[in-house]
Order: C-alpha cells, then sequence, then structure tokens
C-alpha cells in the first residue's frame, strides 16, 4: 500500500519544503490540480527534479484534449497523471494509450462519475481507480472517504481489476476500515500537510500501514 | 451574439499573437484549458494585460476546489471562469457564489452532463450554458456541433433561462443554423487560429452574425 502525498492550495517552493519534510514516510508526490493550474507544468517538473526517487503523480484531472495533457504531463516528468471518469469515453481511451506508449500509468479520478460510465471503465484493467470525496465535498458537505460514498464496484473490491486508490480527508483514525479493501494507494493531504508536525504526522501514517499489512 | 475566440494548443505569446490579428473582430478571448494547465494563471494575466478592453474567459473547467480557483482566475483577470457541469453540485454552488461575490460570470460547460445533472443547474438564471462538443470528440469521433449533440433544454432554447454559449468545430457552414437558437456566445477555435489568414476567417464570421442577427 502506497502514501501518495497530495500537494494543494500551496506554492511550488512550499509544495518542494513540506515534501521534503516528510521524504522518507510518502512512497508517491500528487503535484495537486490548484498547483498545476496556478503554474502549470513548471509545478512538476520541479517536484520530479527535487524527488527524483518517488512517483510523481500529475493531478490533472484531464477531461478533454487528452493526449495533449497527457503527454504534457509524462514529458514534465509525471509517472502517473489522472483523468476524470465522468468525461467521455474517447478521451478516457486516449489517456490509456498515451499512458502505454510512454510506460506511464493511468489514475482515473471517479468524482461524480456514474455507475453506469464506472461499468465502462472496468474495461481498463491497469488503470488505477480513484474513490474521490472531493475538497469541497469535505468542506462544505462535511463528507469523508467512507467505501460507502465511494460506491467502488464489487470486482475492483475484490481484486478482480484495476487496482484501488483512495482519496478524500482520509485520517489515522480513518485508515483502519479503509485499508480492508486493500487499496494499492491511500491518498492523504491535509492530515499530513496541515498537521502541526507534519513529519510525525507522515511517520504515524507510514507506521500505521505497515501494521495493517504486514508491510505489503 | 458574442464571438469568443478559444485559444489552445499555443504558448502564450503565440496566443497574443493571433488574437491581436484578429482583434477587430472577436468579442470575448478565451484563455484554453491547454495554456492554463502548460502556464498557469500567468496565461490569464497575460492575456488580460494585452487586452483590456475584452471580457476574457478563463476555460479552467473546474471540478473542485471551486472557490480556490475560481478566485485566483477572477484575480488574474477573468470575466468569466468556468465549471464542468458534471462536477458536484456543492462545487457548482460555491462557483456561482464566488462570480456573484466578485461581480464576475460563472460558464457551464456542458460536456457529458447528464440530463439529470443538466436539470439542477436550470436554478442558476444568471450563468451562462455552454454547450461543447470536445476536441477528442470532433478529433476521433468525427463530431462537430450540432444542436442534437448539446441537448440543451427546451427552456434555455427558448430564452426562459441562462444564456447560451455553443462550442465544438464551429464554422462558417455550421454557424447559420446555430444561430436560430440565438446564443449569447458562439465560441470559436480553429476556424480562426487554424485559417490561413486567421484574420480574413474572423472577419468573416463577424460580417456573417451581423447578418444573421442584424447586429444584435
Amino acid at each position: 500500500m502506497n502514501v501518495q502525498l497530495a500537494l494543494d492550495r500551496l506554492t511550488i517552493e512550499e509544495a518542494i519544503k513540506i515534501a521534503t519534510t516528510v521524504r522518507e514516510y510518502v512512497d508517491w508526490i500528487e503535484v495537486g490540480t490548484s498547483l498545476i493550474k496556478e503554474f502549470g507544468m513548471e509545478s512538476v517538473k520541479q517536484l520530479r527534479k527535487a524527488f527524483p526517487e518517488k512517483v510523481i503523480v500529475a493531478d490533472i484531472k484531464t477531461f478533454d484534449n487528452a493526449r495533449y495533457e497527457f503527454e504534457m504531463c509524462y514529458k514534465a516528468g509525471a509517472d502517473v497523471a489522472t483523468i476524470m471518469g465522468a468525461a467521455p469515453k474517447v478521451s478516457i481511451d486516449i489517456c490509456v494509450r498515451v499512458a502505454q506508449e510512454c510506460g506511464k500509468l493511468v489514475m482515473f479520478d471517479l468524482l461524480n462519475t456514474s455507475l453506469t460510465k464506472l461499468d465502462e471503465l472496468l474495461e481498463y484493467k491497469d488503470a488505477i481507480f480513484c474513490g474521490h470525496v472531493s475538497k469541497d465535498q469535505q468542506e462544505i458537505s462535511g463528507k469523508t472517504q467512507t467505501l460507502n460514498e465511494s460506491k467502488l464496484p464489487q470486482c475492483l473490491i475484490a481484486g478482480e481489476g484495476g487496482r484501488i486508490a483512495l482519496a478524500g480527508g482520509i485520517t489515522l483514525e480513518s485508515l483502519p476500515k479503509l485499508a480492508e479493501i486493500k487499496p494499492y494507494v491511500i491518498i492523504v493531504g491535509s492530515a499530513i500537510t496541515k498537521a502541526k508536525d507534519p513529519a510525525k504526522a507522515a511517520k504515524e501514517f507510514k507506521q500505521l500501514i505497515f501494521k495493517l499489512t504486514g508491510g505489503k
């Protein structure tokens, strides 16, 4: 189980600083959508340069212009790029193809993706399926990631399809329940970045995951 | 009827150059999603600075983190910012509120928005509803904007709701049919930016619109 550190609402410098502090406790580093939209691909390039040993996720949330956006992310140094599950199927096809061509990964952000659409996405066995409770849903509606909110299909939970990522207000308290479905990636943002002591918080996540998974 | 020039897959310098060429024939200038994701808010700032007299549209395609993204666009100088109709209702509410607070406009990008969701959006009478055939749908599936593709609700077409924008491969040939529903904005990208003579193409759009609307 990988810990993905989500970096959002920060300058590039702040993002690098905080990720450096927690470096030894996180596996993947996410260049958040807000960094990309505020600073462009420079954000991905600089995080790539600062963390050559990490998996870099560009949370670009593609909805159209899929080849252009995905090639841009991979060229800037991303290993993984995201597309919205709610996007047209034609764009999802392109992202999957570009990822294959480049030897990189695609993550489907399933926020507000209909069950019919989710069903269609199951053909992409190599993708990572991200059950996502959004920032606005957390901050305004008080929701957080529970498996009920994510509506992940049973076949994924049973391990008969793509890998699962989970995101959205995940804390040390909510992690044990979520870990039961053996997600491939646990995405953590503010529980680390807004902690009084981010390194301590990240270390606790890492230790808890080790305890829950036996290091797998 | 306003002509919105969509600028995509260009550097900021190229975007300013081409918009300068067609300056007198377009009303609104759109900083395309690809410019925002490649160059960040710098793209909006520079286009704002270069075209102080135009309505600047930041095609940010928000799906979450609505206040942060919309405030960022408006502060950078945008008059209009876009949110996906497929985004969670809570984020759409926030965008509408931020627009009101800032005295700016919201455009809903209706790409892949379900009819149920579209129905929900009709409460926002001040928004601009953009029927959108995407780049990928155009380039891969050969679709272009026809009123059938857009599935705009009858009440909007009848003028009993928000204003309409239309986008997606619009040409001089397809414009007369589309103009029948009296859109508030016609979004034109490659028919101008990829024309041999962009100024001539933009002038022809402007003249045709004048002819079709009597200058209204």
